[in-house]
C-alpha cells in the first residue's frame, strides 16, 4: 500500500493543463457541482473507470453497483464511513438496518472481498448490514472464508408479501450490488422497502449509450464554466442498433460509424498535436465486466470479424444478447507504473456525491489501447494513496492530491450523467 | 504525531464498561443520533472538551466557536473538507464564498495557526475563504507569518447596507469564529447575509447553564435508549444567580449548591465504590477560555476566598462581569500520557454532525482533578491518531478506535444539546 505509483511525466503539456486549470477554477468548478446536486441527487453509490491519455482525462465505463471496495486504501475509511452516513441520510435518514443484494458469482473471492468490505463501512457507521443472495440454489445462510481473513455470510432472499428479507432480518433498505445483467428478478419488483439504486438502473434497462448522452451533456456544461473544450474530459460516442454480429446484419452502421469516429478523433489529434494512430472502441450497449468489448483501428476490421471475435461480441454477461452497440473514441492509457512501465487505469470510488478513494487496475501484460477490465484478466490493485478531496493550489499540478482531485472531478462528472439518466 | 498516548489502564472495569456499552449499542446509537439531527441540525461546528475518570465520560464545555483546527491529525483533513462541505451545503447550497469573522486577540499565533487551517478547510473544499476582523486598529489587510510557514491575512470588516466583506469581496455566508464575550457588534446585526452561528449563541446571550440543562435531558434520553445510568455520561449541575464576589453577595447560595453537590457526588461515588474526593467545579455563566473558574472541595473554601481568588472569579474575556455561576461536579482526568504521567483531556472537533477528529490537551504540571485551559497556561497538543468514526467491535473496548468512538458519542451528545440550546 505504501508504494506510490509511478505516473509517467515525459507528455508534460496538456495533462498539467487540464490538472493546472481544474485547480485553477476549483472554487467554480465545487459551486457548480454544489448547484447540480440540488437539481439531480446523485445516485447512491458508484464507480467510474477512467483514462488518462495526458492530453485529456474521460470516464470509460460508470458502474452504480460498484465493486471492488476491498482495493480501496483502508486509511480512508473514515471517509466511506461518513460519506455512506450521508448517502443513507439522504435516502432513508430513519434507516437502521440495510440488506445489500449481492451479484450471483459468488465464487469470486475478490467479489466477496468487496461485499464484505461494503457490509462492514455500514457496520460501522452504525447500521445493521446483511447480504442476501438471489441465487436459487443457496437454501440457507452460508460463511465463506475470505482471504484477508474475514468471512462473508450469504443468505438467501425471502419474501413476505410486498417485503424482502433474510431469516427474520427485515431491512428498512435494499441496497443493489447486482446489476441485473439477467434482467429484473420478481421477487424484487413492487417492494414496499425502498430499492437502491432503482431497478431501472440495472444493465436490463440501462443503455451505456444513453449514458454517455448524458455525459456528453454535463461536459459540455462543464467545460463552459471553465472554459475548456468538452473533448478535453470526454470521449467522443456514437451508436448502431439492430446489430447480430453472428449473422453479420446491420454491420453496415458499425463500418460507417467507425470511419467517422476515426476522422473525428483524427482532427482532434491534429488540433492538438498529438501524435498516435486514432483507435476505436465498440461496446456491447447494456454489457457490463468488460464483455462484449472490442478496439478497432480501422473500419475494415468490422468487416474481417473471425468467428470467435463475433461470437465473442454477440455474447454479453448472463449470456444477455448485444444487438445496441457503442462505438466511442479509445482512449489511451498513458499512466505506467513501476520499471516494467505496467499499464495503468484509474477507478474512482463514489458515495452519495462524495469521492471517498480510488484505486489504480495495474497490468503489466497489455497494452496503452487496451481494456483492462476485460473477463478473466488479472489485475493488480494499487490503492490510491491520498484522497481525491485534498488539492493543493501551491502544489505542482501532477502531484498525486492534485491528479487525484482532477480524477475525482471527471469521475464526478460520470456521476452526474449517471444521476441525469436514472433519475424518475 | 506518530506517538500514541500511552492510556492508563490501571482502572479496567466501569472504563471498559461504558466503551463496551457504546461499541455493543452502536447501531442503536447512531440510529438515535440520525434520528436527533432530523429533528434538530447539529450546529455548523463546534468542539467539546471531555473529561475522561476512567468510571465516567463527560463534557466539561462545548464551544459553538472553535479554535485549534491546526492540533487536530492533518491526516484527517480530508474528512474535515468532506464535513465541511456537507455543514454548507445543509445551510447555505449556492455559496461559494466564505467570511470568517475572527476573534479579537491577533497576538495568539496558536489561534491564527487554527484560523488559516480553518481558512484551507474551506479553501480545499472549493469555497473561496477569507478572514475578517473586528478589530478597529486593523485599518487595512495584514499579513501575518506563522511559525508552521503558513501566513493568515486578517482584513477589516466593511459594511455597506446590509451587507459586510473584506475589501471588494462580498461574502454570501458570515461564519463567526468570535464568541462575542464582549457583547454582539453593531456592524453583524440584521444582515442580509447568513450568519452562522447566529448571534445569539455568543456568550453576550449564551449561558453554560442553559447549555447543561440541555445536556442533562439528552443525557437522560440516550442513557435510557442503551440502558445506562446517565450519571455516567454527565456531570451533576446547579447553578446560582445575583453573584458579586468583590462584595461577596449571593455567595450563600453557592455554599449550599456546593454542599448539595458534593453531597450528591459522594453517593454516586459510594454507588460505584469510588475511592476519591469529590469536588465542584464552580464556572461563570457565560465565561470561556477557562476564565472564572474554581475547583473545590468543599463548602468552606468560597467563604475563605482571598482577595484574588474573588478578583479573578469576578472577570471573565475580555472584562465582562459574573453574576451567574454554574455549579458542576468535577470530573477527575485518569488519562496520561508518556512516562511522566501528563494530565490528558480529549478534545472533540465536530463539523456539522460529524466528527473530524480531536487532540489530547497534555499537561505536565496540573493534577487529575484541575482544569487544563486556564489563561495563559500551557498545553502540549496530541493528535488523535485514529478518526473516530471506525470502531470496531471485535477488538478491545479500549483500543484507541473504540475509545475514540466513545470519544465521538459523548462529544455529539454535548453537540446535541447545543443544537437544542441555539434552536431559534
Amino acid at each position: 500500500m505504501g508504494e506510490v505509483p509511478h505516473l509517467t511525466t515525459a507528455l508534460g503539456g496538456p495533462l498539467l493543463q487540464i490538472e493546472k486549470h481544474l485547480l485553477q477554477h476549483q472554487t467554480k468548478v465545487e459551486s457548480w457541482f454544489r448547484a447540480q446536486w440540488l437539481q439531480t441527487p446523485a445516485p447512491f453509490y458508484a464507480s467510474v473507470d477512467l483514462r488518462n491519455a495526458g492530453f485529456k482525462i474521460a470516464p470509460v465505463d460508470t458502474n452504480l453497483f460498484p465493486a471492488g471496495f476491498n482495493n480501496l486504501n483502508p486509511e480512508f475509511m473514515p471517509l466511506c464511513v461518513h460519506a455512506a452516513q450521508m448517502a443513507v441520510e439522504r435516502v432513508c435518514p430513519s434507516a437502521n438496518r440495510i440488506l445489500i443484494v449481492a451479484e450471483n458469482h459468488t465464487r469470486n473471492l475478490f467479489y466477496l472481498e468487496s461485499l464484505e468490505t461494503l457490509r462492514q463501512i455500514f457496520d460501522t457507521a452504525g447500521l445493521d448490514a446483511r447480504i442476501g443472495s438471489l441465487r436459487e440454489d443457496i437454501e440457507q445462510a452460508i460463511t465463506i472464508d475470505l482471504p484477508s481473513g474475514n468471512t462473508c455470510t450469504l443468505a438467501p432472499l425471502t419474501r413476505q408479501g410486498n417485503r424482502i428479507g433474510v431469516g427474520d432480518f427485515s431491512p428498512c433498505v435494499v441496497l443493489l450490488n447486482n446489476d441485473l445483467s439477467a434482467g429484473r428478478p420478481d421477487i424484487l419488483e413492487g417492494l414496499d422497502q425502498q430499492v437502491i439504486p432503482p431497478l431501472s438502473a440495472g444493465w436490463s434497462d440501462r443503455k451505456k449509450s444513453d449514458h454517455f448522452t448524458h455525459y456528453q451533456a454535463v461536459a459540455a456544461e462543464f467545460a463552459a464554466q471553465i472554459e475548456i473544450d468538452p473533448w478535453l474530459v470526454s470521449p467522443l460516442s456514437l451508436q448502431c442498433g439492430d446489430i447480430d454480429f453472428m449473422n453479420r446484419e446491420g454491420t453496415d452502421c458499425l463500418v460507417k460509424n467507425v470511419e467517422i469516429m476515426l476522422g473525428q478523433i483524427q482532427q482532434k489529434y491534429d488540433e492538438y498535436g498529438i501524435d498516435k494512430p486514432p483507435f476505436v472502441v465498440i461496446k456491447a450497449d447494456s454489457g457490463t465486466y468488460g464483455m462484449g468489448i472490442m478496439m478497432v483501428g480501422s473500419a475494415e476490421e468490422i468487416a474481417n470479424l473471425n468467428r470467435k471475435q463475433r461470437t465473442k461480441m454477440s455474447s454479453a454477461k448472463e449470456g444477455s444478447k448485444v444487438n445496441n452497440v457503442l462505438v466511442q473514441e479509445g482512449v489511451y492509457t498513458l499512466e505506467t507504473w513501476g520499471e516494467d512501465h505496467a499499464v495503468a487505469e484509474p477507478v474512482v470510488y463514489m458515495m452519495d456525491h462524495f469521492v471517498v478513494g480510488g484505486f489504480y487496475r495495474v497490468h503489466t501484460g497489455r497494452g496503452v489501447n487496451e481494456n483492462l477490465n476485460a473477463p478473466g484478466m488479472h489485475f493488480e490493485p494499487l490503492a490510491f494513496v491520498e484522497s481525491c478531496n485534498t488539492p493543493n493550489k501551491t502544489n505542482a499540478p501532477d502531484t498525486l492530491p492534485n491528479r487525484f482531485y482532477a480524477y475525482g472531478v471527471i469521475a464526478r462528472l460520470a456521476l452526474l450523467a449517471a444521476a441525469r439518466e436514472v433519475q424518475i
